[in-house]
């Protein structure tokens, strides 16, 4: 078998002490990037608890969303289906993003099975502690679709408006709204303070504390502080190198911490699998209000590296090796699937699933794992990632129009027939990147000593004039005079 | 592990049946195309022996020559070195193909070790028939670097020469030539009509016949009549499809055939490994006498798959399972590699190898087996293949002045960006070929039922004007008139 299609069988190779029902905590960030850990290698020293985490638990390196924005990559999420799959994308433009402004009509289909509804049928308890952003319409709403608890908003929190032409965005706790953001949830636009994480944080640990005794429970926490306008609360004001943004990260970070501790203190932490990750890549276009990729190009809304490939940390005391790191090409889709491997919950059949089980390569991250990865951009298929290769039969970075009005997903990163401002056809000869060619390459130029060249001089006198044994035929020839040159090679 | 550079370990996996020195034939063609072979697809039915050899044995798709052209793919087969390593290249201008005319002052180096050499002194007795194209000037023939008999010639079969300006070509039994080509080796330029094959495959078996009885012994069987001016004898001359080109692969087909027999006859066939390859891709640019490269693209002198893609059957009765097939990336320089192990020689160790011994993929072709293979033009590294994976960081086809002139290498397969008729740098943005994720594309794009998309309409209506619980709170707003359109994408 070459390097190939071929799955490798993921047999649930189960740890001893991995539990029948384990809780599952999926940290969903907004809009953060790759590249804003301390553990992916940002300098400034944000996320000391997110590193821990990472020191105790398995780094995936490549981890990829559904999609390069917010809702059809969190509805991806919970369905285990690629938006082109479970309806969360438009075509009424080829090619383009689409989400859940306020204004939308539409929602996550009743066709769709989402993650909650299949894990009550195991006794799960679910709770969704932040954005929701798959339709704020009945019968679209999260206890409508197998959550439990919500206490969040249904959209992101843009405004503030003068509810005159705009309504400010509701904040829901369950079924009703409690308040709208700015009115009564306040986020000072002026200052970028806001109490919205610290609240996330308390509603989750509350969450926790709740369900801890009661049985199995999935936590979906969906702060959004990291999208623009980003926001902390006054005790992490002004505190990071980054600015509001660090500020965010930080407060998040901390956030992380207290969640931990929470199913410390309520001794379910060997039976919880956490998993730290977020939307979509870093929204680069939001400029100081936006994260790090990186290394990775481009960000948020194109499907290069930087607007798909997230953090990712798993972290399961006692069953999951401390400091494991994994290369394997992972998507948010697989925790679908994972979370109903570790539930023992049949995964929907009756539909093509985009999701793969984990769990056998969360406990042996060396397995390989070859899948391919489908990466679009609203109705189109973008590129295909697979082993160490990303293949764009399509690409684009930020329409020309926008990139006047002085939008730019990919700033100061442009790439000749890559990073096209018009979306472009690479189907003929796809635009193909890969690591290991190139590293192959290098080596062998590193350590390549040339032989002297022998091929470099002709000369008349040497042809085959009297070889050896023409004298005893008769066949001799008389040898002209030497008159050596260098070679004429016209290939 | 992702698809990497990793070699997997190759444990010598000796079947039951391997014997300790068992004989080795290597059939090395010249200019013969990977799409010549029956067994490769070639409709004109003129291979049944190798048909039947392939059927008996194990057919390698994807066997590299070293070089895109004889006299360095001939001294990376018998130093399991690349030329750039062994000398066998010239850097007179950068990236021209050289070999061996007569009127060449070097070649193969004192310095480098030759498979006969080192199969010497395990006991083998070494023979070459047919042509040797590694130097033609003491102290570089046959006899003067390891092998003990010689029959054929130094150089191709060019001419007839006048010998005035330029004298024809000796064939040589040993050390001694024994007549010159045109004038005592008949070869008819008007007709096609030679005997040489005939000759080559009966001092082959003579060979065979002697040695058999004698101990463990090593045969090149180097005819040279798909090289044009290609011939056959009167009893082939006329019988295939393709014309002087099918005749002279009848005539050598029927030659490997005979060889097959004589191994048979003299009882050794169970103790003789047998490959049959070629040296380079087929001729295109010799048209009418050139042969079929099948599916690849260019011919000889090009790094093009049809370059250097070579036939590769592989025959040892008993041990080698029958009708076995490997997709696996192999080097002709693994040949000297491979010869060594199963003699149980240890290669040279003072000096860099590009031959991987083997011996285990041979008894279980279906192990994952990852290597770059480095594919030069003269003194540049043109191409790195690995796994399903190409990558060109130069491209070149056929000279601009030498179209003109008529000469291609190409015809009829121009790829834009690919073959280009001036050496192209890629190296900044390489061009990579692929099979699999294509593969993976279409099959996603085959199966992929879309959902009906929910993000298409939007309306102001259903904005956040009186979310549920509005009441209770004293906060609803008015609801404006529906007016529903197609909600517009910028990104």
């Amino acid at each position: 078998m070459l390097c190939g299609l071929s799955f490798v069988v993921v047999v649930l190779a189960t740890s001893a002490a991995a539990s029948d029902s384990p809780n599952i905590v999926i940290m969903l960030m907004d809009d953060m990037g790759w590249g804003d850990l301390g553990s992916n290698g940002e300098p400034s020293r944000e996320t000391p608890h997110l590193d821990q985490l990472a020191r105790e638990g398995l780094t995936a390196t490549s981890m990829y969303t559904a999609a390069p924005l917010c809702s059809p990559s969190r509805a991806a999420l919970l369905t285990g289906r690629l938006p082109i799959r479970n309806g969360f994308y438009s075509n009424n433009t080829h090619g383009r993003n689409a989400y859940t402004p306020q204004n939308i009509v539409g929602g996550i289909s009743a066709s769709e099975v989402l993650l909650p509804e299949l894990l009550k049928t195991r006794g799960y308890t679910s709770g969704l502690i932040g954005k929701w952003h798959l339709g704020h319409r009945t019968p679209y709403l999260p206890l409508e679709r197998g959550f439990d608890y919500w206490f969040g908003s249904p959209n992101c929190h843009f405004g503030p408006y003068s509810d005159v032409t705009t309504p400010n965005i509701p904040v829901f706790r369950n079924a009703s709204m409690i308040g709208r953001y700015y009115k009564d949830f306040a986020i000072d636009r002026a200052t970028g303070v806001s109490n919205m994480t610290k609240m996330f944080t308390e509603e989750a640990v509350a969450f926790i504390q709740r369900q801890a005794r009661e049985g199995p429970f999935f936590l979906l926490w969906a702060p959004d502080a990291t999208h623009a306008p980003t926001y902390a609360s006054l005790k992490f004001h002004g505190t990071s190198r980054r600015g509001r943004y660090g500020d965010a990260v930080r407060e998040l970070d901390a956030g992380v911490g207290a969640i931990v501790n929470a199913l410390r203190d309520a001794n379910v932490d060997n039976n919880t699998l956490v998993v730290f990750t977020s939307d979509n890549g870093a929204a680069l276009v939001s400029k100081e209000e936006g994260g790090s990729n990186g290394p990775f190009l481009c960000g948020k809304q194109t499907t290069f590296e930087g607007g798909m490939r997230a953090p990712g940390i798993f972290w399961w005391p006692g069953v999951i090796a401390p400091g494991s790191v994994t290369h394997q090409v992972w998507s948010q889709m697989d925790l679908f699937s994972t979370a109903l491997q570790l539930a023992g919950i049949t995964p929907p059949h009756d539909r093509e699933m985009d999701g793969l089980p984990l769990a056998a390569s969360l406990f042996h991250p060396d397995h390989e794992f070859f899948r391919p990865i489908f990466l679009y951009r609203g109705d189109r298929l973008m590129a295909v990632r697979q082993g160490s290769y990303k293949m764009h039969v399509w690409t684009w970075s930020t329409p020309t129009d926008e990139l006047r009005r002085g939008i730019n997903f990919c700033p100061g990163s442009e790439v000749a027939n890559v990073t096209t401002p018009q979306p472009t056809d690479h189907s003929i000869a796809p635009v193909l990147f890969n690591v290991v060619l190139l590293e192959a390459m290098f080596a062998h130029r590193a350590k390549l000593r040339r032989g002297e060249p022998q091929l470099n001089w002709c000369d008349p006198a040497v042809m085959h004039w009297a070889p050896p044994g023409c004298e005893e035929l008769g066949e001799c020839l008389k040898v002209p005079a030497s008159n050596p040159t260098l070679c004429n090679w016209p290939h």
